[in-house]
């Protein structure tokens, strides 16, 4: 599947769209590769694009008041990969986006989606309810950061994400999940003799 | 201000709205009076409606491991509260949303936003930009929570919200901040004497 085959069908999971439709809104997007390591986006820049991952990982994470990389979220294929507040915003972003393995995504600059509103409007629709799939996993994702003990985190992730776990190593998971590596091997431990 | 016009203050933030739509817009919506310590949704409950505040002040909790209520947000006058999480998908709810102040909510039931889309498609618009700002607010709560420490999110709270750490006990405000109200009240004495 091409890079916009892959974005077509997330699209379609969410309006229906024809084909001059799509290439209306796909008129904008252009394909950038970003190599392991490489970042999409660094703490104080302005976040300039939002990105479809096509292809690859990355990491999405904030440096806490030690210095520590905490992870937000992961994002692999057909995810969007941006710092909403500061697309959003125009303002300097608290995020980085960093590539772990060789990926591909597709981006959108803020000014081409705003305009996207204006000549396509049946898109409103379409990001009007992945917001709302955001907000649901944000907002789950609180809960559990908060609420739950990292027994229960670890298992959570490992539920809903098992291909995610084998492409990150220790360190990703455990910047993840808020503990640190020696602590997550101990919880490994534990609920693999169990 | 009556509640409706409170509402059409709020929805024309986001869009320019015609009486007749706004009429459109409003025939679903119904006045809800919450008395203080009521409840607008109990954990286990299925979000039957989204709330738009026209008085009064609401906690928005759940229950973590250890039973202790942890404050995701509060909700006062021109804010929405819910449980999008079960609203959207129609499952039971993790959040409670309580009256913390004798309360009116204007609420709409799903079913009747649902056909709201349909019959006026402009609140797309005006959910998908209500939608991204929620989500700004949350990834901040996200990396505010996990990156700071609690004197600088109490900081934060106080002075974003001065005017609602006036309405809030100590209790409350520290459950808020995920800290005990002893140690509230440490960083609060602490601030003072410098």
């Amino acid at each position: 599947m091409t890079d916009f085959e892959l974005l077509r069908k997330n699209i379609a999971q969410y309006i229906p769209i024809t084909d001059t439709e799509f290439e209306q809104f796909t008129a904008h997007f252009h394909l950038k590769k970003i190599k392991k390591k490489e970042f999409l986006l660094r703490e104080g820049d302005i976040c300039k694009y939002e990105a479809f991952v096509t292809k690859g990982c990355f990491r999405i994470y904030y440096s806490n008041e030690n210095g520590d990389a905490q992870i937000l979220y992961f994002a692999t294929e057909t995810w969007w990969a941006t710092d909403i507040d500061s697309f959003i915003n125009q303002r300097p972003s608290t995020l980085n986006i960093e590539a772990l393995e060789d990926s591909e995504v597709l981006v959108i600059s803020k000014l081409h989606k705003d305009a996207l509103y204006e000549t396509l409007p049946k898109v409103e629709k379409m990001f009007r309810i992945m917001n709302q799939k955001s907000l649901v996993t944000f907002q789950r994702r609180v809960i559990s950061s908060l609420g739950k003990t990292a027994d229960k985190r670890y298992l959570e992730f490992i539920e809903k994400y098992p291909e995610l776990e084998q492409r990150l190593n220790q360190q990703q998971l455990a910047a993840y999940l808020g503990i640190s590596h020696e602590f997550l091997s101990k919880i490994r431990k534990k609920l693999s003799s169990r």
